[in-house]
């Protein structure tokens, strides 16, 4: 089901190249890239649990309640994150030319579907 | 120069709080907030160094090109965040309803004008 609807984000936004839904600890459950993408989304899922770590920190420090969402803008990519629950997070890669509003609002849409599966 | 470039970002968008220009090692430029704003702008700018420290290097071990903006939101709040040049960023802290396409329009007009004075 997870490789469906990771397939589905990528196809279903504009620039979409690649997703994961990982948990917090860096194990990924599944991920789905397109072809010739040119990040491996397990290594991105890896490298931004770390900063997830950082983001949840603060948060707490700054008591703005639960942190919810991220994203990260370089070069060369976009990635976006949603965090399911307490111990999984979403992430989507589109490329910087992407529709990054179609890909928010599909993120949110499809976390309490991976919330009900885990 | 900078507390009107900050307070223009702040009232310029709907449901802007608080923006601060920061050096990457956490000490604050100069920093604006609305009456009544319930974060401590200095305080989150200090958080967020740590953040962009790890989101740098997740960048640097994707080779995915320099890191340029990142977007955090919690229950409370949204906070963008754009970097100027290697050593310095902008921050924007907005509440969760706020106009984000507009925060972050407002903030990628507004950074060549504070790296021209850096």
């Amino acid at each position: 089901m997870f490789k469906d609807a990771l397939k589905d984000l990528v196809e279903g936004v504009d620039g979409g190249l690649a997703c994961l839904i990982m948990d917090s600890s860096g194990i990924a459950l599944e991920s789905y890239a397109k072809e010739g993408a040119p990040f491996d989304i397990d290594t991105i899922g890896v490298e931004f649990s770390v900063v997830i770590g950082a983001i949840k920190r603060a948060a707490e420090m700054l008591e703005a309640g639960t942190a919810r969402e991220m994203a990260v803008g370089t070069e060369k990519m976009v990635t976006l994150i949603r965090l399911v629950g307490d111990s999984y997070f979403l992430a989507l890669t589109m490329r910087p030319d992407g529709n990054f509003g179609k890909g928010r609002f599909m993120m949110r849409t499809a976390v309490p579907k991976f919330a009900a599966e885990l």
